[in-house]
């Protein structure tokens, strides 16, 4: 009843960008209209770029990940080093960490969580693949990094691959958890602030 | 530098979804991942109602809104008052005016405001279609009320329509300025406040 008066094509695009995350009803209306009254121009580009996303991006056979060739940029670049692998949940994470631009290694998309609540088993998420490179690729991993969320699904994923990859002679660590750079300790969660309690180091 | 690793496709598709309103570079990536990820049926989907819209979608002749039909819905309609014109500046605020569903007349949209520091004068805008609905309908229009922003440039607008308006016989009312509903005094500017306070009404 709230778009009565709007036109079916607007109204249409409305619950089309509804559905991307972040957008609520009154944005979705905002950026339709924005859309509509920008000019076909610029929508003829963003449909063309929407396009050429669909057509051209695909998953990286070896990690995963997003990629318009294959392997990815990543799992081709010789100067990253082969002997660490840094897996996450989803292609959105090894973005995540790019821009931090601290890991010089290669990734390995899982595209999920373990979650047991909703039948989401190891089977379901590409923990074959990554043992699978543990033993195919040429040179040794020495180190696998578990960059799972920080959450139940994450840890409970982390738990798992822990467990798994242990006996296979790896060294597995898990991204650091304490309090975030430029954070106030007033405003700290309690999980958050026992956790870095727990995990202090000595100032050297 | 951000983007070293996103193919392509990906990058160009995050610059335009960035050129949405409101839509800063990491709600970009976001969305450009999650529709990536999303696959080739939902990207399909949201690329034909962009060409849905694209193509379906002009201004009403008579009021200027966003339409499929010419005239417009709102401006067919035969149980609206068209003795009652609401002046808006953008697509916009008729539906903003709608959702309120307060009002039962015409809209006239102008858009856009008058912005003498910009150059944009009253021939840039559709000042003259208003002045000739006045003349040129059947039935008389006995009220217009200004509906454009209580800002700087609204109210530059609404005194050029207000002078334009008033010696035409004809109603110039502006929407009412004050307190928003569930508002806290304690947090409200001094110009609403001043504004209210002026505009104060008796109880009866």
């Amino acid at each position: 009843m709230i778009m009565s008066h709007l036109p079916e094509a607007i109204s249409q695009l409305v619950e089309e960008l509804r559905k991307l995350p972040g957008i609520g009803p009154k944005t979705a209306q905002r950026l339709a209209f924005h859309l509509v009254v920008s000019g076909k121009d610029s929508m003829n580009r963003l449909v063309s770029s929407l396009i050429e996303a669909r057509d051209k991006i695909g998953y990286c056979s070896v990690c995963g990940n997003l990629t318009d060739v294959d392997p990815c940029g990543i799992c081709q670049d010789v100067r990253r080093d082969p002997s660490v692998i840094c897996v996450v949940a989803y292609p959105k994470d090894v973005l995540a960490i790019e821009r931090a631009g601290a890991f010089r290694g290669l990734y390995h998309v899982l595209h999920g969580y373990i979650e047991p609540l909703k039948g989401i088993g190891p089977e379901e998420i590409r923990v074959k693949e990554l043992m699978d490179r543990l033993v195919s690729t040429g040179r040794e991993v020495k180190e696998v990094i578990l960059a799972t969320n920080p959450d139940v699904d994450g840890e409970t994923t982390a738990l798992y691959l822990a467990k798994e990859l242990k006996p296979r002679n790896v060294k597995v660590t898990r991204l650091a958890r304490g309090l975030p750079f430029g954070a106030d300790l007033d405003y700290a969660d309690e999980v958050t602030l026992s956790k870095s309690l727990e995990a202090r180091r000595e100032m050297t």
